[in-house]
């Protein structure tokens, strides 16, 4: 490795004082931003590195910001991230991802690192289980944390997320609008808020038209695409089948219409089938999916919003900001063939 | 905030010495695993924090690893990235990840990120059109860096990944051995080694079938389930239709397969398709996709292998290393109407 390149060299370079160097390579606004880019190629160039630990015993503010969700994989919290990742772009914060697969040790462990690093804060999407006192210790040691789509109850802190119980009613509402009776309900547990929420709006809407709630129409499980695949067989077996079902998911819905039509049942035709999240290829699917916009970047622009509201001095509030659903009718509930 | 838990108020606590108390939480084998897990409990009860950046100072190793790729919501890397998890997990490596979107500039700044904290080591996917140097840059800055899945020549580090030219070769050879010889290619561009060699090895195997390759057939796309969706228009306007697709990816022929059953074509029936990558939903979807399996857990066990052999010494080399694919048959080109 070569010799370490000094503020100075660059400033020489440039003939420039190494004070402007340093406010440019932090980014300063007192530096023009053409004489900053100018700063950076020359450190970059020259193989600067900014040593930023060592900065960050002496300074307060790390930029960095840690996000934690259960599976980034899953394209409902992929959008969210789009939106995190817009607003944290805008205002210079990098921000590190992590998968906690609902295990509270990764989880414990992710926290534990962006402590130690001395990250600015927190966006997760709370592992199921998780206690109030996981959030209250990061808070406690001057990790600012906001919640996206899940709620902790005395978690102390601001959640953002859909009102899944509304949507979930949406759906469902249009269902028996349809002239549907027997409904069923795929996908979901009540391990998680999300769950329970719209377990209960699904469960309100069939109360509200006089419709017995029947238990084992009620076929939770994961929040997969091969989770609604696999539904398929119980939902068969059930006596008097259900002619429409409300899914947890796009993704458990996309996989109980594959699963459908493996048993040779037109989805959209033979069963009326709702998804919820309105993910990118519910519009492009065969047929396409009548499913619930769960305001995604919404949830994800303001929680970010309200986290750098956080680390520019805002006092933590234990709040709950539901974003209002809307519904998308497409081909799934139509009950016309298509090709 | 409480008072700041010092190492000897733990040691006090459970009758221990300060030294076992910071060997463990270390995580050093020289303290048996339940001594371990007692004193991490009662450090998380106590609200203590290992200051990591104070000691990364101190020591060499910071525990972190940065994770780099284009998009985690593909599930190709998604599953390269689960056998990484795996393997650092048992190695207890932090991960980081960041998606770049193929744009260098957010390359640049998460590879930076990673200087400053002190990461230990990177895996990346890089982005198109990464300069040699920019990972030069990251090792003469000690910061061992394994390529996956795509390559950068000169770059004098190991990359690992599938044998992408023999696997398309394997997919097109099997469509011309079911009968065709009006085959196209969907999705990818030349601007990534994938692309390229992916290209090159449909258009061997036309080669040494004697079939004259159509440059019109061969339509590059993104290498998303919408650019799949998309080609089919342009698909549709050709002149002597192929009869058959061998797409860039399971996406792009996922997406396809929908765009074909829009137009009230039967993928499988009336048109054959292949994918690339077998990802989970390709033997749950309809028809299930004759694809080919790449070897993900492997690239991403070996890459993560390769790194942890940097980090304890072994030197840096510049390899290729290929996984060999291997194809799945499946429904979309048997020919067969089904339910």
């Amino acid at each position: 490795m070569a010799q370490k390149v000094k503020l100075s060299t660059i400033a020489e370079a440039l003939g420039l004082s190494t004070a402007t160097v340093s406010l440019a390579l932090r980014d300063s606004p007192l530096v023009a931003e053409a004489t900053r880019e100018r700063i950076k190629e020359e450190a970059r160039n020259s193989g600067y590195i900014y040593n930023r630990r060592a900065a960050s015993l002496r300074t307060s503010r790390s930029g960095i910001i840690g996000v934690c969700v259960s599976d980034i994989m899953n394209p409902f919290f992929g959008e969210i991230l789009k939106a995190i990742e817009n607003e944290l772009d805008r205002h210079r914060q990098t921000f590190v991802l992590c998968n906690h697969y609902d295990q509270l040790s990764k989880q414990r462990a992710f926290v534990d690192t962006m402590l130690q690093l001395g990250a600015d804060g927190l966006l997760m999407s709370p592992a199921i289980g998780t206690p109030a006192t996981d959030i209250h210790l990061a808070e406690q040691n001057d990790l600012p944390v906001i919640l996206i789509a899940r709620t902790v109850d005395g978690c102390g802190v601001t959640s953002f997320r859909g009102d899944d119980s509304y949507g979930m009613r949406l759906a469902v509402e249009h269902l028996i609008a349809r002239g549907h009776r027997r409904i069923g309900m795929i996908g979901g547990t009540d391990l998680t808020s999300t769950g329970r929420e719209r377990e209960r709006g699904y469960r309100q809407a069939l109360a509200d038209a006089g419709i017995e709630y029947r238990p084992e129409w009620r076929i939770p499980g994961p929040r997969s695409r091969h989770s609604g695949f696999d539904a398929v067989s119980t939902f068969l077996k059930l006596r008097d089948r259900p002619e429409a079902v409300a899914c947890f998911s796009d993704l458990v819905a996309l996989g109980f219409m594959y699963g459908l039509a493996r048993e040779g049942l037109r989805p959209g035709v033979d069963i009326a089938v709702t998804g919820y999240d309105d993910i990118d290829e519910a519009a492009i699917a065969m047929p396409s999916l009548t499913t619930v916009a769960n305001g995604q970047s919404e949830v994800g622009r303001r929680a970010a919003d309200a986290l750098l509201a956080r680390l520019n001095g805002a006092a933590a509030v234990e709040s709950v900001e539901l974003i209002t659903p809307q519904l998308k009718i497409r081909q799934s509930t139509e009950g016309v063939e298509r090709h």
